[in-house]
């Protein structure tokens, strides 16, 4: 694929260098002038980005009101992923999840929602006071995981469910299992409903086949991507792309302007500015089929190993993205024992689940590939078998398996006054904290919702098994908060 | 002053350090793979800090649930701060602002709000659903522009108004003028109302006299520090400081984890560690008194030299930062045709509004000091005087005068149409539109409120001027958007 001869260029990463090499005097802000005033300590590793650590003076353009490099950089980005409009994002997807339903659902407004999404769209949905309601997720038994939802499902909520502002869907999910959406996406425009799609794990599905297809390119009213997680961007760069008129693009800039901070980051939106410009080089030297290939070899010599094995969907119709690997133990170990493991010899992986552990392969395997495997067969060498039969006992619950509703609704949860009981005596009552296991940030448990006996079970074993969840003080001393009953 | 000993170590910097020396494989996110798969065009500005640009793997810590490296460098800034808790912040100080009101205000309550707030209050309050009742603020003549609420004023309102469930205030204002603030604190805890600070160009207060003193050490609950406006921290690296028992503390780390992003900024993590220990080597090699000489030598300097003038305040009781310096052109020039004849010379100030130009110092003035006198010395020789007289035509409007309320509440604004009309004709109509001129990022006319001529012809004469403005499209041809007259 040639794509333009105007994607070479990094309009903002250009300008700043420029800047800095137009010796600039500091008077304004950040307050180490390009670096000049810094702990010697730390000199090394910050003395080159400080250099375009800047703030918005004449130049240098301004996120939240874009007219220059910025502007520039956005059309770039939007160019290349064939979206009217892209965002630089510089607090994570989360803020773009977060803008996307603030514009679109108001105070009350029922929006459709998969049940296994990540938390900031909950979290998107509280501050909206939205009306969800969830949709149950598939599952893949070959991997174990839960994966986005069924179009016959999807079908269901539309026939039964009316003045539905919004439907809000996650695909790939975080192990790179994408579902088929075309239909899906069909039959929600058919109702003239905005798709908002949580495409974290989907920015770089523009370099096309054997990737999976992208939901932007099958129509998705907002689509947001990680650029971060699978691009070469710093961490908290992301994407928001948006396109169509089911969505206002004015009032999706209303709420990113709202939650990112006036002083965004200039190294940041760089980063977006040249993984950008990364995967337009990626696809103008026809290099997809050089990393397939690599990710490929991986793959292979990675099911060669003793002790783990390869393991992928069971569904031929679920496409799983070839620069996730997901192992497992074949001599009786978790997932979480398994990472320990890697991570004696320096292998740190993405994340563990009771039985899996996730490995995400970059866009150029060639510096890490070797070093890589050779590290994991020392590690695997060097293990013993499982001390117990631990991982028998893991038994993932079963979610929702029908369209819900919270048993307390977010805008109601206010009113209610929340007690702590201990997490074995919770079945039955309504929880008041979303339980949340960090990665993948896909709740359990939702605030609001039932809390039921497998549950209970999977969250207890989750906690033997070493799983860490996020802002779950209280479950530490094994205890949960839950509304109280006497309150109607 | 001595410090402690622990004051020394920068837990998470020195973590990253240890982790990168390590050797670590990547088999997780970022892309870039500690900047091993980048584009090489960036590479001199972005391989230092790519090398800890990770995320929560085992050892890392987390920064929504702390519990090591994390933990203690928070821990270490509380200690140095004298704070009860203090939390990095990833999203500046405006994802503090919106968390410290989320946290304090539910919808429908009535919260005293000074008038010259920054957007992030503002849209804080939009997000929480709250009541705001606006303190008017006071003005300094000298340096031409406003400051802080006066005691007078805080008095009759909480005498006035009941159910009020928090006070926020901005001290010091951008220009680095601080009001007294004791008395005034005193007031409002005598009615156990909690109080909300954005200090955000307060965050060295710490270093003690001639610097004011920080609303921290006066019992403020709540306190916000842009840590990257004044110290050595990267963009987007602020503090938030919590102390007492009316703020709960629980509540403002929700929304911390709500509203920043799920994979937040090593980076910016370690910078802020580096940034607090910076501050206390300052503290422990007694680094004040040469901070504070050398920032008066500047405005000695900068005073000799011919076509500006450093203005001061003339209100004795408002306590200028010594690294705050504010001049003004004596040829007739507006500070923003200042503002262009210094950057002409490579000098970026700050900002620049109707009257003056703002420079800020940094806490080391040694390695800018002298360029930046010889360069704002040879600016100023190349330059001619004024063409016109248009700076006498420039009047601030005057800011409401008392206790005000917005026209259309808050939590109304939903239900009402807004409509474009010319700004000119916009007088006696309710804005649907705040109009914030960035920098400073404070509102001119807040949506909601009613709009006076004075406010419209002081928005055209800052449009004329060269101001900026975030997010006014509507303005750039002289439209505004206002609510429809017709609804109610």
């Amino acid at each position: 694929m040639k794509i333009g001869r105007e994607q070479n260029r990094t309009p903002i990463f250009t300008t700043l260098k420029n800047h800095w090499e137009g010796r600039p005097v500091s008077g304004h802000v950040p307050g180490h002038k390009y670096g000049k005033v810094f702990p010697v300590e730390g000199q090394a590793y910050f003395e080159g980005i400080l250099k375009i650590d800047v703030t918005e003076i004449t130049g240098l353009d301004d996120l939240h009101d874009p007219e220059e490099m910025i502007k520039e950089a956005q059309e770039l980005a939007a160019n290349l992923y064939g979206s009217e409009a892209t965002y630089f994002l510089v607090n994570g997807s989360t803020v773009g999840n977060l803008a996307m339903i603030l514009a679109t659902c108001k105070r009350g407004s029922r929006v459709l929602v998969q049940r296994n999404c990540h938390k900031s769209i909950l979290n998107g949905l509280e501050l909206a006071g939205a009306e969800p309601v969830f949709l149950s997720c598939g599952y893949d038994a070959g991997v174990g995981v839960s994966i986005s939802v069924s179009k016959n499902e999807v079908e269901i909520a539309l026939q039964t469910i009316d003045n539905i502002c919004a439907v809000i869907l996650t695909n790939p999910s975080y192990y790179g299992i994408s579902i088929e959406l075309e239909e899906i996406i069909k039959m929600i425009h058919e109702k003239d409903i905005p798709i908002l799609m949580d495409e974290a794990h989907g920015a770089h599905f523009v370099l096309g086949d054997p990737f999976p297809v992208s939901a932007l390119a099958l129509g998705a009213d907002v689509v947001v991507h990680s650029a971060h997680k699978t691009l070469p961007a710093m961490t908290m760069g992301s994407f928001l792309h948006i396109q169509g008129n089911l969505v206002n693009k004015e009032s999706v800039a209303y709420y990113l302007r709202m939650l990112q901070s006036s002083s965004p980051s200039y190294p940041i939106m760089a980063s977006l500015d040249l993984a950008r410009y990364y995967l337009a080089c990626c696809l103008d030297n026809n290099g997809v089929p050089a990393i397939v290939r690599d990710a490929f070899c991986i793959r292979e010599e990675l099911k060669k190993l003793d002790g783990i094995t390869v393991v992928v969907p069971e569904n031929t119709r679920l496409v799983m993205d070839p620069l996730k690997v997901v192992i497992r133990s074949t001599r009786g170990l978790s997932g979480f024992d398994l990472q320990k493991i890697l991570e004696k010899e320096g292998i740190f992986v993405e994340l563990a689940d009771a039985l899996n552990v996730l490995i995400i392969l970059p866009l150029s395997v060639k510096r890490v590939k070797h070093d890589m495997i050779e590290r994991i067969e020392r590690a695997l060498r060097h293990s013993g078998k499982s001390s117990g039969e631990q991982l028998l006992q893991v038994q993932v619950p079963p979610f929702p398996v029908t369209i819900s509703q919270l048993a307390i609704p977010l805008r109601d949860q206010q009113k209610h006054e929340a007690v702590v009981c201990r997490i074995e005596d919770s079945v039955g009552s309504v929880s008041a904290e979303s339980v949340i296991p960090y990665p993948p940030g896909i709740p359990v448990l939702l605030k609001g919702e039932l809390i039921t006996k497998p549950v209970v079970d999977y969250i207890l074993q989750l906690k033997k098994l070493g799983a860490r969840f996020q802002g779950n003080d209280l479950l530490k001393s094994n205890y949960i908060s839950i509304y109280k009953k006497e309150k109607e």
